[in-house]
């Protein structure tokens, strides 16, 4: 038996799932009970009234958090302990020190690998700044930035949210696929005498990225340009793209930094700082740090990313529920919903545990999720009236981010968004009766509510490290691995077969031997 | 019990589902197999050795088909009978006869509904041509669709889709949030003097949509120049919007085509024809126009939406998989599953059949997904090694778009993202074993791969027409009603409430008599 099914506390939840709170039934959602059930840390809020818990589980739940030794496992991960690791077996044995890349706000952090791994990031945003100083009179307006993964989801996501705060005549884009096509139209849309472009890959070999640098560079040198000039990289020490023949600059990134974990590194800080300035990057960095130290407190009423991620085990573990939502009401977080995608599913989408015995319980849900209101004309459908219940994480502000509200019919848009928020939130919850059996809805569908003021840099690292901190104590609670990511080895290695067919047969036609399955796949392109 | 669990082949499936086929198992995924199952259809073939099924599992879905009426269903619905309905209670009652918007290049639809939607539809069509033909000489250089849902998600995927095809100098945005901050983004990159605004509403009511057209007349109106010039409707005929004091042209739509099934009607035609040009829009209608015949066909081995249909079904209510993702290998289909998302999950997310008897077993799946490759380096970890097996439809293309690919290492970019593509399906099929058992892939998880020349306009209509029909194949053999949306006005009527609480909140304090659930969400505002 797993250690997640041989805790007291499971045993206890298993119990308490047989007759789980009915959300929808007379009484049961209360003004009171939604008063009481929220959490507030830092400027987030989480009303979690909604969720299908009372007192007693939320009790068990938090004796599930101690018996997996939740906290001295977040401290060991901050502290820079070897927590990548699979006992036993050859794995990473890394560290995990992304908080590491943010915390240099008050340097509390005594551990020492922790502490040095902090000062090498430090230095690097040094490195950063100081280029970015020198190269403002040169009139860049816009950046490139080639990666793919967590060099490209995390850092778009934020630079999408935060595109209100940017210099005027700055841009970002952003090339991933290998889909010669994401290129082309990239680069129809700038000036490349006036754009930097900055190749992101840690190890300096990932396929996609140094193919479209390949691609993009053709570009410069056909337009007479010298790359040199233009290109940077954000790579590893001594990895291939360490090279400062190619590159005008190189900032760097440690193999204890996971790339869905990547975003305040070098890999999200040199297209955020381009834009926004070093500033507005300071703040954003500081909201994960402070958050980073939320995570680290030892009461689950306040500790948002823990309670969160024992919300999330009730209802996928216990509840049986396989996906969640995330549903920013925010049409400029619109692609946060893919970097949590990333970032939940590649760190929990595991089936060994630390020992590296098969698992016999749920690991890692389906995460999923567009932003509100438009989702509401979209999948709400299902949501409210479909045979799986999706529970449902609703992200919202208070306030907007530009200065360009208007009032209709004597509410503002953003009352009118937050008043969607808040109806989705109980409608789902208490449901509604009626003769017609079309227009019943069973409600008792349980969900949670995350509030903030506003949308700006500071928020946007709070509620990073609140997922960040949130898987990782899933992870924890689940005693897997949540930093390596073996699943997605087997497809390059096939994926190279299939492309050296590709390559035998531009010279002969006898090419099936190698690997018939994957040529009878590239025979079937013959006669479409 | 329900119909759906009444059919005898439904009896002989779940018989079949309790030992289906092993794909991991040593010569089950042989090349023989794999050339063999593949159905061709105009010009897209699907390749499905990769699913979980045999010859008997095929055979007992055609004769589920059958069971279920399905070909006559399907007629019934491109000859305008009237399916949109509940037996017994009160329902739409509606004709369902989206194919009707694109079914005038044979005209052999005898049925006379259907004839004269065709005539209509085709009237529509004409007056856009001899509109677009009459501005032509005006220089408009930018259109913003304004609309939410099935207003925006089709039309925008399919625009970004075909923007490789575009003419010089023409680009469509789109806004759809009520989320103030979606317009003010958009707004601020065009020059409103030369941009066209259609407001997309079918009612003319939608409030997210007259919200935000509010918001840009007011711009329009602060630069000086007249909305009138610039603004267009698309609507139903007699709705708040059809009125020509306020918009220089109104285009029709009827209350037979449904917004999710509206993107080959006046919703998508104004702008994709003002991007790509009416030429281009007719191949992309014919493409569609073509699959809705093929939809016709009575056998299932030639009826590629219907083939899709019953795979599909056999993964969810027999296999038990809760959801489904669609995954086109090609960047300017990134929007595309956003829009099968609200297609399939609004339309097939119901709990009730047609007579109005809650079903006994699971409708419509979950459907997500993201672009390949880049979803390799994201969520493909827990699709290859994660608990909850994810049926995979993936999607790819011989040749790319623009004429701009390159050659690295011998293959160019088409080449690796086409290996990447077969790579993932075999392997995901076969698995992989290993001594280290975080290096073993478990395998046997079903998939299928679409393939087709080139993302052009022909094509996206016909891959358009597949999934819409795919819906509405489900749809029949569950006897469930895919055409009405009731799931998504509990959470309208909630959200007025909550909004006239905003309004009043701005003329008194005491707001908390009406709908006290609601003014507790607001208070939470207070002090974040």
């Amino acid at each position: 038996m797993s250690a997640f099914n041989e805790y007291p506390a499971t045993a206890k939840l298993r119990k308490l799932a047989e007759k789980p709170l009915d959300l929808s039934k007379e009484g049961n959602l209360s003004c009171k009970r939604v008063s009481q059930m929220t959490c507030k840390c830092l400027n987030l809020k989480l009303m979690y009234g909604t969720e299908r818990v009372n007192e007693k589980t939320l009790d068990a739940l938090y004796e599930l958090a101690n018996e997996a030794g939740v906290y001295e496992k977040m401290k060991a991960m901050q502290s820079g302990e070897i927590i990548n690791k699979i006992e036993g077996h050859e794995s990473e044995n890394r560290m995990v020190l992304h908080t590491a890349m943010r915390d240099f706000f008050d340097r509390q952090n005594e551990k020492e690998q922790a502490k040095q791994a902090v000062a090498l990031a430090y230095a690097e945003l040094e490195k950063l700044k100081s280029f970015l100083d020198g190269i403002e009179k040169e009139g860049f307006t816009d950046m490139i930035q080639v990666g793919i993964g967590g060099s490209e989801l995390g850092p778009k996501a934020i630079y999408l949210a935060l595109e209100a705060f940017k210099r005027e005549g700055r841009r970002v884009h952003f090339i991933s696929n290998v889909d010669p096509d994401d290129a082309a139209r990239v680069i129809r849309r700038v000036d490349l005498s006036k754009t930097l472009v900055v190749i992101v890959s840690k190890s300096g070999t990932t396929l996609e990225t140094l193919t479209n640098e390949e691609l993009i560079r053709k570009k410069f040198l056909g337009e007479g340009l010298s790359p040199k000039n233009h290109f940077l990289a954000v790579t590893g020490k001594g990895s291939p793209m360490d090279d400062p023949d190619k590159y005008r600059k190189a900032f760097f990134i440690w193999d204890y930094v996971g790339g869905r974990y990547s975003a305040t590194s070098m890999v999200g800080c040199v297209s955020l700082a381009f834009a926004l300035g070093m500033e507005k990057l300071l703040d954003f960095l500081k909201g994960a740090s402070c958050m980073d130290k939320v995570a680290l407190g030892e009461d689950p009423q306040q500790n948002l990313p823990l309670l969160s991620a024992l919300l999330g085990i009730w209802n996928h573990n216990f509840l049986g529920l396989p996906t969640t939502a995330i549903i920013p009401y925010s049409q400029a977080m619109s692609r946060f919903p893919a970097h949590l995608q990333q970032c939940d599913m590649e760190s929990n989408g595991k089936r060994i545990d630390k020992e590296g015995n098969e698992v016999d319980f749920s690991t890692g849900p389906i995460i999923w999720g567009e932003p509100g209101t438009n989702g509401q004309h979209s999948f709400y459908q299902l949501i409210h009236q479909g045979t799986i219940p999706v529970p449902v994480e609703f992200i919202g502000f208070a306030k907007n981010q530009y200065d360009e509200d208007t009032s209709f019919k004597k509410t503002t848009s953003q009352e009118k968004l937050l008043s969607n928020l808040f109806a989705q939130s109980i409608g789902l919850a208490r449901g509604q009766e009626s003769d017609n059996p079309n227009k019943v809805f069973p409600g008792n569908r349980p969900n949670r509510v995350l509030l903030a003021e506003k949308c700006d840099p500071y928020t946007m690292g709070v509620i990073l490290s609140y997922y960040e901190n949130k898987v990782a104590f899933q992870g924890f609670i689940w005693n897997i691995n949540s930093f390596d990511q073996e699943g997605v080895q087997l497809g390059k290695v096939l994926a190279n077969k299939i492309i050296d067919q590709f390559a035998k047969k531009r010279k002969e036609e006898e090419f099936h031997e190698d690997f018939p399955l994957g040529a009878i796949y590239i025979d079937q392109l013959k006669d479409l």
